[in-house]
């Protein structure tokens, strides 16, 4: 009692005071705050987006940098598609439209499981490699960190679950400040670049290693599609705004569909003014120094805005994981509702979070973070196929919803699972947005796929099929016990049944004593039985069974292999082939230490006991409790007990 | 139930078939096992212990390294002095002489605690030196393996663990080959380097670093004890024996004495072989090779008696860590018997051998290998001043005893614990063998303390005596216990009480009305009790009450904060204070899954239940269990399974 009472206030002191569930429905945020907790994930990419392009390009030459800026813009078009096409998606699913919903609404349940467990993969590796790239930034600057990188990164996990398991609207006002910070000074970087470069006054570069202005191999298609593909990293979190329409304030789907158009302005001008400029300073892709350092130093110098700016840097890579604790519980949350990930996920903890998945989310990124010694290198190639493949389901869903409203009548209305179709005139225009949404998503996943597959991106193609299987695994377990449990068109079993008690006992003493008054009490026949695990202390509990319990039958079972539950299941087995039709009513007793510690101290056979019995059905077990440490008064009455008592 | 019969297959094919409690007996070993099993500790020492001397004779310079001699000599005086007074020990305390027993049996328990907590200490070390020294040899010879070493270390313990888990016959069998390989081949070295040496064939090692013939410090008096005490390493292990005189053959203590006199006479003539021929060729200790490698291929040359020779001394080492499981679990047992140490040492597994002592040290030992990254130079400073306290305390009882027989008059018999005290005329002599036992152990100890406190042997001294606190802690929740539970004294209650019966749903379907149907064959009033964490949910279960129990009364309790267990304690507590002489009967239904994984998937809040309740005196819980997977064909009946039915 004391260690549990204990334990809880050191989680009130972590996570605050419980929460009513009547308090639900404010702990939700406005636009602002929802731009800073879904947007980082989105808007940190920039900080490697421009560089990922650069280093696909100087395989064939520096020559071919100047690519960078068409290639840019390409990815701003996508992402106009995406965000065109994710607006009609948070008016068409007002209560949460993440690829797992549309999927499952539009293209069936495994389009829908293999949508969220690609997602899932992503959410996870979003926490990973947001905070080892995080601490790596940091480690740069300050490099005697370096030895305790991995517990810097597992320090930030654990912070980052705390503060998500106190609630989101704490979690908003917390990631608030660091988002606006590096909107900020990433905008003004780019605006006083800007400045100098129209002026005259933007120098280019200094130290950084030069590049060959060509390397003799060829520019080919190919290889602008990846360095296309490897730019769109930038894309990734842009769906987050989708998935969370239910934490924003009413009216939900027109504040999120504003977030959403405000996010994707910001990301695009971050994008192509980091681009843009480093296309001007000549930045080049180098081991030891990101561009956004070689820009900042450029536009600032090297002095206080260089040092705040890779800062905002830092600290928006490490929200962006924060993301991931807004999104990934909630979508577990999803797939346990409809019975494909443990039931357990939908459980609103204390704080009215779903503790479960911010627990499970922060257990696995950590366990990466350890495997992988917290290095980004080895996270990349399995990062982003996920996304992709999500995109692709969700827009595909998006287009057989168009073409569904596109057969229906003008007047006519249909309720799906999460939405509601109504005929729209513009039905054909906003399928081409979709469709143009998936395809383009789908090309830039296959080609992720086949050009990193050697360097890990076959790990994520064995993982979501495996996590799909595993899904349907549970669903048909959960199908089955329903089924089981189900009352309906089933005969219902209300005869009373013969009961055969009996008394198991290790010793006799006080606490066997009090399971006897038990069975006594319920005034039935019943009879005692010992496994004589040991001969010599058999002998001892038939005298003293003799002397305490003279009109008591006790049955000693024999234990030539010393086994305590063998003997004690067989026998229950036994009766139970000779009265198919009885309960078997084993009664135990449990002898309980004031602390976790002292309880260790005895053989606690009871849960050996019950594991042994559980499968045997008609068995009950019951424990007559003994606390060793009773309490010495009684607490005050509680006010239900009084009903409890007229029933008697 | 699949699950178990397959895991317990696994633990047949690796333990082999469960031992019957009768075959104890015969699990003992003659004295050419015996010698295998319980010197590897003692005889292992050798490969290190004039290293350490030269070690620390090299700060003053080589010029005193044949100081190594006299120190050599002085400690095999002192091995003989322990081997006469250990033998005494082997012959007073038939049934297993460890320190711990002399120290109980003479000092009282405070000594015999500090004793035993000092030899567990170096139990779980001499595993993990051992083993990293093991495999710190194998790397010398294959520097590929390097990367693997930890993982080699825990293999290795792993490996030691499953043969000590079948039994002590098998794993003397393992182990004789291995240990006899080690005596003869150093045997055979130094006696052909002593051939070599007296035909004047013996040269001076070649290729090691030159020590200075002086260093300019002083040869202090303090200098020579310090080598002397590092050197005293050699003795680490010759108590094995006296601890484990029941593993002998019929006569016990006949056997194990000359055991004891064969490992010492082994021990000394290994030690001084070995530290004459290391002044003779001018070995020198170094950082990359051993002193042993230095003999070795000095006397046979680089060929394959030379790898000979270091295998040998490599595997003894890692036998050495064996003496450890042999050791280990009996002295935990004997704590455990004597309640203070949890219970659960004492129980023979299914091969008679005391499993959870083996799987502790393995265990413990594992940890540290893994924290020092099997590391030999982290452990070093830890190591022996264990075994020198165990050794002064143990010597100190056996002072006490022979005193206590000098006052006894001739034909007087007094029986101990662990002893019979019978009158001897020589007893002032052998008195006095074993206080200049204890007087000098106790000075190797202090200097051992003195001159490595700082880089590590302060944690034994802090170590030691948290231990013996915790020993105490235990011993005094096991009196508390057994206090409580006597029958002795005390008014016996068996006058039956109220009971009142609820059962706890969470839903109305066939397994809580299988919980419905239990009680209903009790013939007693009851009621029902739901919890109302979800508001909607309790709604529903209230309706299908009325339709499918409409005689049983239902009472909702509220949840405000969801919390699913803190209501019905509550309320419970509250029944409790109005009927505080009643049974408080709550049955609750247990949904059972085939399988562990299946079983996760529920939420299996009757485990909660029953926590959350069990401090609450006069409180049975019953669990209806419910498994969904019942098996279709009842067995045979049991045996006495007859009995019963005859009580019915």
């Amino acid at each position: 009692m004391a260690t549990s009472r204990a334990s809880f206030s050191l989680r009130r002191l972590l996570l605050g005071p419980p929460l009513p569930t009547v308090a639900m429905p404010h702990q939700t945020v406005g636009k602002f705050v929802g731009l800073a907790v879904f947007s980082s994930d989105a808007l940190s990419s920039v900080a490697y987006a421009t560089e990922e392009i650069l280093v696909v390009l100087s395989v064939a030459g520096a020559a071919y940098f100047g690519l960078s800026i068409p290639i840019a813009l390409a990815i701003c078009g996508l992402l106009a598609i995406l965000t065109a096409s994710y607006r009609q998606t948070i008016f068409a699913y007002p209560s949460g439209g993440g690829a797992y919903i549309v999927a499952r609404d539009n293209l069936g349940e495994l389009a829908a499981q293999t949508a969220g467990a690609a997602l899932m993969i992503d959410y996870i590796l979003t926490v990973s490699v947001s905070v080892a790239s995080g601490v790596a930034q940091i480690v740069s600057a300050f490099p005697r960190l370096a030895p305790i990188r991995v517990e810097l990164a597992l320090a930030m996990i654990a912070g980052m679950a705390l503060v998500n398991l106190r609630g989101v609207r704490e979690s908003g006002a917390v990631f608030a400040i660091p988002t606006y910070f590096f909107i900020v000074t990433m905008l003004g970087t780019i605006a006083f670049g800007l400045y100098r470069l129209l002026t005259g006054h933007l120098r280019t570069v200094a130290d950084v290693p030069p590049v060959p202005a060509t390397t003799g191999q060829a520019l080919t298609l190919f290889l602008i599609l990846r360095a296309f593909s490897s730019g769109s990293t930038a894309l990734t979190g842009v769906e987050a705004i989708s998935n969370g329409i239910q934490a924003f304030r009413e009216p939900k789907s027109r504040n999120a569909a504003a977030t959403m158009v405000w996010m994707s302005v910001l990301l695009a001008t971050l994008f192509l003014g980091i681009t843009v400029l480093a296309h001007h300073i000549r930045a080049v892709p180098a081991e030891d120094e990101t561009v956004i350092s070689q820009i900042a130093r450029t536009v600032w110098g090297r002095g206080p805005l260089y040092l705040t700016t890779l800062t905002a840097t830092t600290v928006i890579l490490i929200m962006a994981a924060n993301t991931s604790f807004a999104d990934f519980p909630r979508l577990a949350a999803l797939h346990a509702a409809d019975g494909f990930l443990p039931r357990q996920f939908t459980i609103r903890g204390s704080r009215l979070v779903f503790s479960w998945g911010i627990v499970v989310l922060a257990s696995v990124a950590s366990l990466l973070v350890v495997i992988f010694r917290a290095s980004v290198t080895h996270f990349i190639p399995l990062y982003a196929i996920g996304v992709y493949l999500s995109f692709t389901l969700s827009r595909a869903g998006m287009v057989v919803r168009w073409l569904k409203i596109g057969r229906l009548r003008p007047d006519e209305v249909v309720e799906t699972k999460g939405s509601v179709l109504r005929y729209d005139p513009h039905w054909r225009w906003k399928l081409a947005i979709n469709a143009v949404g998936a395809a383009s998503t789908f090309v830039v996943m296959i080609v992720f796929a086949v050009t990193k597959f050697t360097s890990g991106a076959w790990i994520v193609t064995v993982l979501v099929p495996l996590l799909v299987w595993i899904f349907f695994r549970i669903h048909h377990h959960y199908e089955d016990v329903r089924r089981t449990l189900s009352l309906r068109d089933k005969p219902v079993r209300t005869e009373p049944a013969p009961v055969i008690h009996m008394v198991l006992v290790s010793d006799v003493n006080t606490a066997s004593l009090e399971q006897i008054r038990f069975v006594r009490s319920l005034g039935v026949p019943w009879f005692g039985v010992h496994v004589a695990v040991d001969e010599a202390k058999a002998e001892v509990v038939r005298s003293r069974w003799e002397r305490y319990v003279p009109d008591g039958t006790l049955i000693v079972l024999p234990s030539p292999f010393r086994d305590l539950v063998g003997p004690i299941r067989e026998y229950v087995e036994a009766l139970r082939a000779r009265h198919p039709e009885a309960f078997i009513h084993v009664v135990m007793g449990q002898i309980v230490a004031e602390h976790f510690l002292e309880q260790a101290l005895h053989q606690n056979a009871t849960v050996i006991f019950a594991l042994a019995l559980r499968h045997i059905p008609g068995v009950a077990v019951t424990n007559v409790v003994f606390p060793l440490h009773a309490p010495q008064q009684a607490p005050a009455p509680h006010p239900a007990a009084a009903v409890a008592s007229a029933d008697e």
